[in-house]
């Protein structure tokens, strides 16, 4: 049920032929800001504009081919409604996404845009989980979540991979490692795959401010629920509690986790705009937010940031 | 006088420990829409966010030790002007930058963050070259002329160095390779490069209308001037005549040229940011206009284009 090292070799396999390498870049605007040695992930550029076609990759192609023909089923804000959209569309598979009706429309347009059928739902009155199995039930059809299952924490690992390739083509070694958090797959499976291929780095989770299940969970030793509140700009992080099986894994793996205000995220968007020429979504941003707010002691550090989205509803302009 | 795949060679050593070494990554949105397998070279995360700083640090590396102090001079509209600044930083050399008083603010605001003395003019009325020879007699200090000069184009080639290494990498073979083109030094020195590496590939320059030298020289067989008139949004692709020392290289080694219209840049623009997530400046997306006009074509073809820069004065809000 948890998965292993071998299972982010092997999602690496199946999704190789659908998905982007994506890059490690190094940032000398970051570096000249920080004092670190900083290198970005790009899964902004990956498919569907996010990581999340990693993970919904990975897991579509584990389902046995007689169990295709009836589809799939997510829920999802957004950005792991397109990855399994998209995963869906190369698989043949049908697939039907229960999404917010407040989702950013790109979102929904992306999702919609790879052929799947969206059922809306209202995000503080209904049940999308109790939605989802319903359609589940009526279809015959596989429920993909969107972080607490082997197959999708060993999708996302795969990032975890290249960046252990990549730094190793670099020559450099790695102290900090931070990646955006909503239920952790993300975080999870990188900190899997750098362990299992000999990365050492502090592996740290950055969540917004009272959506932190993650960092409270670390800081109490087992899963608790953040607080929630008022919504976070970043809809991709509002999920309050780690999953289970990706607690299993973060306990171990993770170095102690991050939290970052709305400001800050509006920020650090702004600065990968302006400085770095990248458009990152809220929550795609939240480890640069971390970074560039002092959340941790990068000085003299080589540090990796994911930049995990870049699906919000941007006017880009000249002036 | 005209540069050897030696002299790129060494351009990359040179330049190896201050240059970001960009990435090549795919894009499966515009493989979609074109049919082609679409690969982008990203200068637009080269440090100043632009490939200019290649050409700019070899040539300033191949000054010697003890020419250094009297510093460099340089005149152009802001990439030049930035990759120069930068370099001279890196080589603790003064730098005075002459730019036309109506460059992009974020450009000036860029050379001067590097230390550079900037000395404005107009651009209708006064002589560039006039004012930049006179401080260079006056300080004893280097010329670094923009494109004609084969240490500038030795370093913009090593862009194309990276890209025959990545497509290695890949495994593919590339058919065309467009590359945005003013005066011609990145796309003679990328044909240079690949050209040395092995790869077989179309280069072609793609340039505004109008102010599409390269285009008609390679057409006459011979340096001719573009008509030029309204200037472009693209505001770092108006040199009228590609160099000379460029175009000893350029009629041997380049398909035939390419040419596109304000509108297909901004519409170009607008894709890489909605679509790719990526911000381009308008010259920095011509040879992605060019893809997206059909200026080529490309379907089934396995395409290499280059994001050159990304230094435009953008406003990007959340909608």
């Amino acid at each position: 049920m948890v998965p292993t090292f071998e299972d982010v070799q092997a999602a690496a396999a199946r999704i190789a032929p659908h998905a982007v390498r994506t890059p490690l870049v190094e940032a000398p605007a970051l570096n000249a800001l920080t004092g670190a040695r900083v290198f970005l992930k790009l899964e902004t550029l990956q498919r569907t504009g996010s990581f999340k076609f990693r993970g919904a990759c990975n897991r579509l192609a584990m389902i046995p081919q007689d169990a295709r023909s009836n589809g799939v089923v997510a829920f999802s804000s957004g950005n792991h409604a397109q990855g399994v959209a998209a995963a869906a569309k190369v698989f043949g598979m049908p697939a039907v996404i229960v999404m917010p009706s407040d989702a950013p429309r790109p979102k929904m347009e992306g999702t919609r845009a790879y052929g799947a059928t969206i059922v809306e739902y209202d995000r503080l009155r209904d049940d999308r989980e109790a939605i989802a199995a319903a359609i589940c039930a009526e279809r015959q059809a596989v429920l993909v979540k969107p972080f607490d299952d082997a197959g999708i924490i060993a999708g996302q690992g795969t990032a975890g991979l290249e960046i252990a390739e990549d730094v190793t083509r670099f020559g450099v070694t790695l102290d900090e490692v931070l990646a955006p958090c909503s239920g952790g797959g993300l975080v999870s499976g990188v900190a899997l795959a750098l362990k299992g291929a000999g990365v050492r780095a502090n592996v740290r989770s950055v969540e917004p401010e009272n959506f932190d299940g993650m960092k409270r969970s670390l800081e109490a030793g087992h899963r608790v629920k953040a607080p929630g509140g008022a919504l976070s700009i970043a809809d991709a992080l509002m999920a309050p509690t780690p999953g289970a099986i990706v607690f299993e894994l973060a306990k171990d793996l993770l170095a102690p986790g991050l939290a970052v205000s709305d400001d800050e995220l509006k920020q650090a968007m702004a600065f990968a705009a302006r400085e770095l020429k990248l458009l990152a979504e809220p929550g795609g941003a939240a480890a640069l937010a971390a970074l560039l707010a002092g959340k941790t002691d990068a000085r003299g550090k080589i540090v990796a940031l994911i930049l995990s989205g870049g699906n919000a509803d941007f006017a880009v302009n000249l002036q």
